[in-house]
């Protein structure tokens, strides 16, 4: 009660449009959630909420990409958002790969294999996206990987888009870093962009709309024309603001509803953190299949490898053996988004 | 409570995604609505939700700008959003004026000008956007003009975009006429797309961020890719689906709920006419400043005809002296949006 009624007196209404950049107390909210979680400093005005961080990306993407030879490095396997848009923007997809044997981390030589190549085709790269922990891979980059990317990032004067939307969903002993932390704490002169959402986390409120991006260390100019841009949309959807808020700023020891927050979010955790492991160690005792643990996310990426028999099968019926095993799994059980990106 | 239910039942919950074109229910609900507004057929299939009206247009414009020689016919006075997301797009913003002393309507002659001056700069004009009622005109567009306006689509071959969010908001005599509804009337093999929102109308939930864009004669090719496009960022924000599905669907005489809806609304509607005639009389009244009568949506826009002694001293300032009255208007009394569009 307390915290609706602190909410609707810094808004007045959530039938009314907030500022374009979202409500003030929210930015501010979300600005100490970051300085707690990083030990750095972080500004409302560099917060800029919308409907979720599909929304959020676009925008960052729409500012980027300005010409068809601008490329984006892009993580394979990836959360297809990012190819997406930049396809739909006319940009250019730079994809590098993510280390299967490495617990889908990455290696700085393939880092230097990929731009070299886009550069090579006269693609003017200026960003990087990476999402930790991983969609779909369940990984949690270490402190020593981010190091590298924050690295390779001021090397080549890219733009580290960060999508760190599951964020709160780790599982493992690493704990998650981010980004920005890194940056700060390497003093590297980079500009990071991260991106958070409601829809996952454990409240995972998907139908709300909900996210931000933050940015750290942008030149005001470009702030400027963030700004200029959310106000051509008025303002991303109230409650999902407010959402948001609430996420980032849970009760606190000594509050009315913080054992109950306590004990259902634990709930959540356990359970999510649970059935990525049964899930896993069911893949695991399958002939044929490796899968890394999930560290993080809410996703596994198993590795099929098939069976002379299979792919001899498959070129009798002169189709791609990944495409005979993903259609006849299919058909005899239903089961379809695990090959999505192998398709792809 | 029934109407609660109802929904609840339709959705599952508000927490999760839903369809990316929209909750099934409410594009039914809409399309009812669409029916018997206009009496002709309306497709759920054909009806996009969108987190609010703004977020429509971006999306169609998307879609219409690939490349910077293609223009879309822009009214003067406008809203800014269609030169802003024109220019944002790389588009070519193609201005045509509307007719101040014609009540704001619009002339064949004005329209002819408009394209062929386009078509002679080399611009690929491919779309016409019409506000009605209009922002920020407060016209409201006869039957006679929507047909000139069809008319002028089919010979040139351009698809209309109806921003008819204001379509609750008539005030006047003239009833407000949907631009499919004359299309289909006419039997012209056009294309029409139409926004609508739930920011206007008598509810004005802006903060809800509710919208959708209807698709009229479109290829079905073309609403597959729409359906691709919106499911990038998997769906608007639930709550503000179900709130567009309550605004076209309103309580039904005998129901609980109807007297109350109906008093509310016609309070709501007396006192936006009542508003709109007495700021409409007092700015006529006073000197050199004439205004049209306000036939819909929520605006006045007059006109101030400068006197020789202003004139001459904007000339001693060397400044424009429309920038002078409105600068010198804002530091007396800090009254700013009146002049925006004249500025722009």
């Amino acid at each position: 009660m307390a915290r609706a009624e602190r909410i609707v007196h810094s808004i007045g209404s959530v039938g009314a449009y907030s500022h374009s950049q979202g409500i003030l107390a929210v930015r501010e909210t979300i600005a100490k959630y970051i300085e707690r979680r990083d030990g750095v400093p972080a500004q409302p005005n560099s917060i800029f909420l919308t409907n979720g961080a599909s929304d959020a990306v676009t925008r960052v993407l729409e500012c980027i990409i300005t010409d068809k030879n601008i490329g984006v490095m892009i993580p394979i396997p990836q959360y297809p958002l990012y190819s997406a848009l930049t396809s739909l923007l006319n940009g250019s997809s730079v994809p590098y790969y993510l280390d299967e044997a490495g617990d889908w981390s990455l290696k700085m030589a393939e880092l230097e294999r990929a731009i070299n190549e886009a550069r090579l085709k006269n693609v003017d790269v200026r960003a990087i996206c990476i999402i930790n922990p991983g969609n779909p891979t369940g990984n949690c980059f270490s402190r020593d990987a981010m190091r590298d990317i924050v690295t390779f990032c001021k090397q080549n004067r890219l733009i580290l888009l960060a999508d760190e939307v599951y964020q709160m969903n780790v599982y493992g002993e690493r704990p998650f870093v981010s980004a920005r932390q890194v940056a700060f704490e390497m003093d590297a002169d980079i500009e990071v962009i991260s991106f958070n959402s409601i829809s996952k986390g454990l409240v995972g409120e998907c139908g709300h709309r909900g996210g931000y991006y933050e940015c750290y260390n942008l030149d005001p100019f470009v702030i400027e024309q963030f700004y200029k841009q959310a106000s051509i949309c008025l303002c991303s959807n109230v409650p999902g603001q407010i959402l948001m808020s609430l996420m980032v700023d849970p009760p606190r020891a000594g509050e009315q509803s913080y054992e109950r927050w306590r004990d259902e979010t634990a709930e959540i955790w356990a359970s999510l953190k649970r059935r990525a492991e049964k899930l896993q160690s069911a893949l695991v005792s399958m002939t044929d299949v490796t899968c890394n643990v999930a560290a993080g996310a809410m996703y596994l990426f198993p590795k099929i490898s098939f069976p002379e028999r299979l792919m001899e099968h498959a070129r009798l019926l002169d189709k791609q053996p990944d495409e005979v095993y993903a259609m006849e799994l299919l058909n005899a059980t239903g089961i379809v988004n695990i090959f999505e990106v192998l398709i792809l």
